[in-house]
């Protein structure tokens, strides 16, 4: 099992703009071989931003990795990331290997 | 849904010791009520650290904040942190609401 996480820093007051372009983007993912499960996840809140991470599960890092090589990957992030004043900085990814 | 992570920064080459920590471990968390999945994942490697995340997975945040008040949880930690050399940080804790 392979999870991957794109962590945001969200301007505050800006949240509901941020949840609604992921509410109404279209993935692509439920065709994609190995996606097992995607959630939005919000995080603590402080005076500068408040946390996102997008969180999805694969069955394996091979199975992510060749998503994001994939047209599906394209068509999906088409349009990411141009929302003014929603994003305060470029989103962090982070790659995890359930080792338990 | 919530999930709750811990990140660890862990010394190079102290990464089996850590996991070989998690595994031993009992704790306790199946008999906790909200409780639904508990993984240890693996993130990146630096010439500093290597990240790893414990990540559960809960009914609600209320669920999760009521196990850490609770016996089971007190008995979990009872011997958490003490291996020698393998911890460089005390963990930071993260707690996320699945919004979507």
């Amino acid at each position: 099992m392979f999870i991957a996480m794109n962590r945001f820093k969200i301007a505050p007051n800006r949240e509901n703009d941020f949840i609604s372009i992921w509410k109404n983007r279209e993935s692509y993912l439920d065709e994609v071989p190995g996606f097992k499960e995607f959630h939005l996840l919000q995080g603590a809140s402080n005076e500068e931003y408040t946390l996102f991470a997008s969180h999805s599960i694969w069955d394996s890092r091979e199975a992510f990795e060749a998503w994001t090589h994939s047209e599906a990957f394209r068509k999906a992030h088409a349009n990411a990331g141009t929302a003014k004043g929603v994003y305060l900085a470029h989103p962090e990814f982070e790659g995890f290997e359930a080792v338990l």
